[in-house]
């Protein structure tokens, strides 16, 4: 099996080398990520510039190819161009924090396996829950229980999987539960400051505020200590909008 | 009523002019627009720097503020920081170019209004779909009677309009037709070239193929001259997908 590593945090990002660590001996890997963070980029992809690539070491040995661009771009970049077959698998990560509720849609780690699932590749992203702290060792088992129990979810062949771990350690962990995505948004809080110039600039701030109206979701899930796992689809299309869109609602005066 | 406009082309483009134009007397008109072109940005907001916004003239008047950063930062930092009051309508675009099929996951232009729904505010994109010889004066009556027609469409909260206008007379236009997104991806043709130092970059280019059972889509009725409109929803969750993970399909061992 050949297998795609990707992320959002870049190549050199402890993330990635502990999602190497997991599947290493799954299967042929390959390493194409940023070469710098590419956090909360979402489906981003890079056509106003040229897009680079060069090969990177890792403790002394090949470890991976750079790309000055996206996660999207690294995965459509390795797939038409870096390797020398397409991938059976990707797998997009692993994120320092999380990616749940409505932060999956700013997601770069998401977007990895997004575009994975758009070319036609079975694809995961994973998101350890912490900014601080981080237990790369308990998530690394983690994903590697994942990837091999994979096969067997059965998903059709337009649901990537997310995958959310909390940071505990592996033997306190509750145990896998599929959820939907928490109904939630983020509150800004900008800061506004000013340059030595004078001249006003803001830094995004905000948190995650949840409103949904059930705890079956995977915010609720990650605080209650399972590794939550969410299938999300590419079609933005809402359905059942649509559906009461008949009728001439709009007339070309 | 209070209307923000945005876009991913720019300020300073020509499709946020017909915008304008478009809605001027409907309602108290503020223009919040990335300083430079962010198209295919998907929906990235900015953490990792500090945003800026200045205020722009166009024609020797006051036109709006312009931001470093993409559609989603100016839509975020419009709503908390720059206006009076939080808008009544969000109105994304006019896009040079079509915003149809897969396109929508990339859109900068869809992405504003996608930020607009998760802060609450209805919202639309509109997209022109042409990359030559744009007919914004058509455009602009289209994006007029849309707005006019809005609240009519009784969408649900969670639901923002996509905008697809065939790049037409207004009078050869054949009216205005709902339709799912049209199922595609990009088939990528990466072009290698080798800089004057030796190195090889890559330009990301390709074009959009629809492999849509059905001719019930989005980017078929542009096709045949109606103007698409689409509800898009910001919940990725595959519902389908999930249903079928019940049972203990992942056991941590």
């Amino acid at each position: 099996m050949r297998i795609l590593l990707c992320n959002d945090d870049g190549i050199f990002s402890p993330g990635i080398a502990a999602l190497a660590d997991a599947v290493r001996d799954l299967g042929d890997i390959h390493v194409v990520a940023p070469e710098a963070e590419q956090s909360a980029v979402g489906h981003a992809i890079t056509i106003a510039y040229p897009i680079r690539a060069k090969k990177v070491r890792r403790n002394g040995q090949f470890f991976g190819h750079a790309v000055s661009g996206t996660p999207a771009d690294c995965v459509k970049l390795a797939v038409s161009q870096l390797l020398p077959e397409p991938p059976d698998l990707i797998l997009s990560g692993i994120n320092l924090g999380a990616n749940t509720g409505i932060s999956v849609l700013y997601s770069g780690t998401v977007s990895g396996a997004t575009e994975g699932i758009i070319l036609g590749i079975p694809s995961m992203a994973f998101s350890l829950c912490t900014f601080t702290n981080p237990l790369w060792d308990s998530a690394s088992r983690v994903v590697r229980a994942m990837v091999q129990g994979f096969p067997r979810a059965g998903l059709p062949p337009d649901a990537l999987l997310n995958v959310n771990i909390p940071n505990l350690p592996y033997e306190e962990l509750r145990g896998v539960a599929a959820a939907p995505i928490g109904k939630s948004r983020w509150i800004e809080e900008f800061d506004a400051r000013v340059d030595p110039r004078g001249n006003t600039y803001y830094w995004m701030n905000g948190a995650l505020h949840l409103y949904d109206d059930s705890t079956e979701n995977d915010v609720e899930r990650v605080r209650e200590g399972f590794v939550s796992v969410t299938p999300l689809q590419t079609d933005m299309t809402h359905y059942r909008a649509l559906a009461s869109l008949s009728g001439p609602v709009w007339e070309l005066p």
